[in-house]
């Protein structure tokens, strides 16, 4: 029916029911969180909800738009089960999983539809606009700015799940492009590309459970962006059904042909239309995947060996920088897995590096990653390692950035379990210029740190610089603490957020670098892009959705 | 005054007065064209102009409207002088060349301003709003697109020369950008980089008589745009003037924040605001410049080799191909200076490539340049010669190389001659991905010369491929002809443009690659982008320029 199933997607949360953190390998991450929470961490606050425990309206829809609706997209592509409409209501966010978690759906979708093609996405904007519906682009509904809820005054929400359109149409082995729909997830499209040779080298953490459209919607970045870039930039064409017509960009490589309404849609959020395709940059699957660790003794040392490889050309794939907080916890979440003798020599390796001045406590941890072909990889290897070492930093070979590599998809299931035991953990992103990086780092980290601290005074403040680019990169934020007291949960969260945004906007960053807006950012996009801009996004909003359907209330601030 | 001044620069035509082409010292150029245009090319079908022989109808703007712009900026930067007037009427297209020889200035600006502040502009757009009058934005005035024109029906034009705001205002060495102002040329910009050790990379062929502003607003390239990247690539960030405020996009190396207003500013052609600033990547001076010839048996082979370069990751810097009627120009145009035995060592070894099947009367001529470190450039050398070879290219040394790069802005100037000689002489331009770009080459060849031979037998149709993608290049088409008998000359002109045009569009490309829209594409514009996006244009336009002030009639097709 959809890549959401009964029995197998875990609704309330990430991914899927199969598969959970693997804790137990784990021995130092529940010491280190106690510590540092000052929590037990050994009941559980809240339990996985159950579906008959969530109380849901009936749909709104009548009768007869049900029926249309079944006519466009065949009866077996329209649902108004409750898994469906439960699991659709929301995305992925803390708040989204604390909601869950309550049994609360606030503001539920009341169908969910899966079109087979372009066309009956066109006759269901049609139908939407003429019964006064919202209509909501759905890709892997991972969403952590609310960009999947319903928002608005509308008579009924339709969620528009894309997962039918989940095809690679074509495959040009010549120009390196492919024509994707929107629908296809991560590994739907990786199988896909990698028949013919090919990888599309976008790899987010929700890879397993995000799609192309949802990627370019929200300006999406990949783990290997500062080799493959972002979304945007390997985005040559695509087509967005609006409720005024479908925009066809030329599928070109480059053109000066006014501004660029491609980069209009990317970005667009499904405020505006539906992308449905998109002629997409491929690149030859890489002969060698090399991935690294290396320790640096601070995080400006790390700072500058990541700007002069950028800026002298030598461009890793990916490159992940921890401070000190999170080069510690990560260093807690090591599999102790395998034989005590294993342990052993790590153990001996940790003091060799003590003695040399290195610490995991009090260091910062880079993950190197090159990918390529043999020449290239050869190439670039010892010219950025010899840049790493003049600014300090430690080679500690390829087992801790092969570990990395296994294990980056796997954290994001361990907040399901942290949630549960009563820990408020959240991430946030932003970017910023060389030479604001380090200044805007501490000023966001203290921001969080401060707001936390009105709701006591044990928490974690983690960061990790990523993304790289020859002028910049991304600050990327994970923080835990305590929960509040049972219903200030939000109120928690939502203060640190409006402090961290705050830092951002007054400290030269901008709201998001790669989660996107949806309602969660939209309060700042005017300080982000100005008042001239909000109002020309607002006229193409009106000129393709003047009834506005499109996933209303996102995006840009509400009156 | 301004850029332009009277006695120095060459209003009617390209450059300065004390710049023309060197023909004496290119024996075989003449000879071609005589033989290939069946032209005699000894006699002036025009002169120079002089500005007393040119018709201008007296300023259209009230005492009191001129006496407000000397309020705001200065008396000493408005002018209604007839040099300033006509000079800044048309821009250095074809049709403007013939329209300035025939001393017919359609439709002329009635006062030139040179703001020096933005605030300034700020205040020139609400005077013009409220005295109906019309803005055109004006850089370097080297548009071919018609770009600097007047059109429309207001009370009045003003030609808003933005040379006053030249300088660069901020250099980061730490973040590897600098704010400069749109108002800076080329030769401006580079000179105030370099001080700094840096450069901005980019040198279209106007690189002397182009602004900054006006490359942003066309989304211009450079000729070493497949290193450098295009203009739309270097700008981080922009402040653009509208009627409706200003457009101050956040300076941040990459976001999510909704849409991109920064590439919905870029390509904007004055149409909606007018550029003041922007924050634009540049990059170290590089060690070394190595440019080199190669000479391919057929032109397919040359594409081949380019693609295969970039899609290994090997990208120069600059990289050109000339198909078989341009090697045998760029062969003509030569220089013949210097001793005897130079040209015998010359032609000795013309005879040596002939004899392994290499020839510059049928083959394609590439130039490759390398720009960057000294390892760098060590690296990437042998790997693409190699490939070049691999695919029959015989390398020819830097010798071919360096005499493109020194003679590359000179032949623009050849045009005022061969113009005056009666010879229609144009480029355009376009781009596609590799699999259809040999294809496109032979239908827009095909559909241009199939025009011209409505005109006469004789004419020269010449194309190369530069600016390369790992998906495509653009193709950049000079043509020769006969000018049609006296008053059918923009008739002519307009027959082969729309022929070609019709050719690109019905052929997979895109209607300007670096060129632009101005009034000559925007006929085009709706099968460019569609209708949809052209009334979310629209749309933005009134939203940030409800009078309709800036720059109207360009961009987007009337009505």
């Amino acid at each position: 029916m959809s890549d959401y199933v009964e029995g197998k997607t875990r609704w309330w949360g990430w991914g899927d029911l199969d598969q959970r953190f693997d804790v137990e390998n784990r021995e130092n991450i529940m010491p280190f969180l106690r510590e540092n929470l000052g929590m037990p961490l050994d009941t559980e606050r809240f339990t996985d909800p159950d579906l008959e425990e969530v109380g849901l309206p009936e749909p709104r829809l009548s009768g007869k738009t049900l029926e249309e609706l079944r006519e466009i997209c065949g009866p077996e592509n329209v649902s108004t089960g409750k898994f469906q409409r439960v699991s659709h209501s929301m995305g992925k966010s803390y708040r989204d999983l604390l909601r869950y978690r309550q049994r609360l759906i606030r503001r539920p979708v009341d169908v969910v539809v899966w079109p087979r093609e372009e066309v009956e996405i066109v006759e269901i904007l049609r139908l939407a606009e003429r019964e006064n519906l919202a209509v909501i682009p759905f890709g892997g509904g991972s969403s952590v700015t609310g960009g999947v809820e319903p928002m608005g005054e509308k008579e009924g929400y339709i969620s528009l799940d894309m997962a039918r359109m989940n095809r690679v149409l074509r495959v040009d082995a010549t120009s390196h492009t492919a024509l994707i729909q929107a629908g296809a997830l991560g590994p739907e499209i990786e199988e896909q590309l990698n028949a013919h040779g090919f990888t599309l080298g976008h790899f987010p953490e929700s890879f397993d459970h995000s799609s192309l459209g949802g990627w370019l919607a929200t300006r999406a970045s990949g783990r290997q962006s500062t080799g493959y870039g972002d979304i945007e930039d390997m985005v040559l064409a695509l087509r967005m059904v609006t409720p005024r017509g479908v925009v066809d960009t030329r599928r070109v490589p480059s053109s000066a042909a006014g501004p660029s309404i491609l980069q209009l849609c990317v970005g667009s959020e499904g405020y505006m239309g539906v992308i449905t395709e998109a002629l997409m940059r491929i690149r030859p699957l890489p002969e060698v995947l090399d991935y690294r660790g290396l320790i640096f003794r601070n995080f400006a040392a790390g700072v500058s060996a990541i700007r002069e490889m950028m800026q002298q050309g030598l461009v890793p794939t990916c490159v992940r920088l921890s401070d000190r907080t999170e080069t510690a916890l990560a260093q807690a979440f090591r599999s102790t897995k395998g034989p005590r003798w294993k342990r052993k020599a790590e153990d001996a390796a940790l003091r060799f590096l003590a003695r040399r001045g290195y610490s995991f406590d009090d260091g910062a941890f880079m993950v190197l990653g090159l990918e390529g072909s043999a020449d290239e990889v050869d190439y670039l290897r010892p010219l950025i390692l010899r840049i790493c070492r003049q600014l300090g930093g430690f080679h500690l070979g390829t087992g801790p950035g092969r570990q990395w590599y296994r294990s980056r998809h796997e954290t994001a299931y361990f907040r399901e379990q942290l949630i549960n035991w009563g820990v408020m953990v959240d991430t946030l992103e932003t970017a910023t210029t060389w030479d604001n990086l380090l200044h805007l780092y501490g000023e966001v980290r203290s921001a969080i740190r401060s707001a936390l601290s009105e709701w006591g005074d044990k928490n974690l403040v983690a960061c990790h610089v990523s993304h790289a680019y020859r002028e910049g990169a991304s600050l990327y934020y994970t923080f835990f603490a305590p929960m509040a007291a049972e219903g200030r949960e939000e109120e928690q969260w939502e203060k640190v957020k409006r402090a961290a945004s705050e830092a951002i906007m007054e400290h030269g960053g901008t709201i998001s670098h790669h989660h996107g807006v949806g309602y969660e950012h939209a309060p700042w996009m005017n300080r982000e892009v100005g008042e001239v801009s909000i109002r020309a996004l607002q006229a193409v909003k009106m000129a393709v959705d003047p009834a506005d359907i499109m996933n209303p209330g996102k995006l840009l601030p509400r009156g």
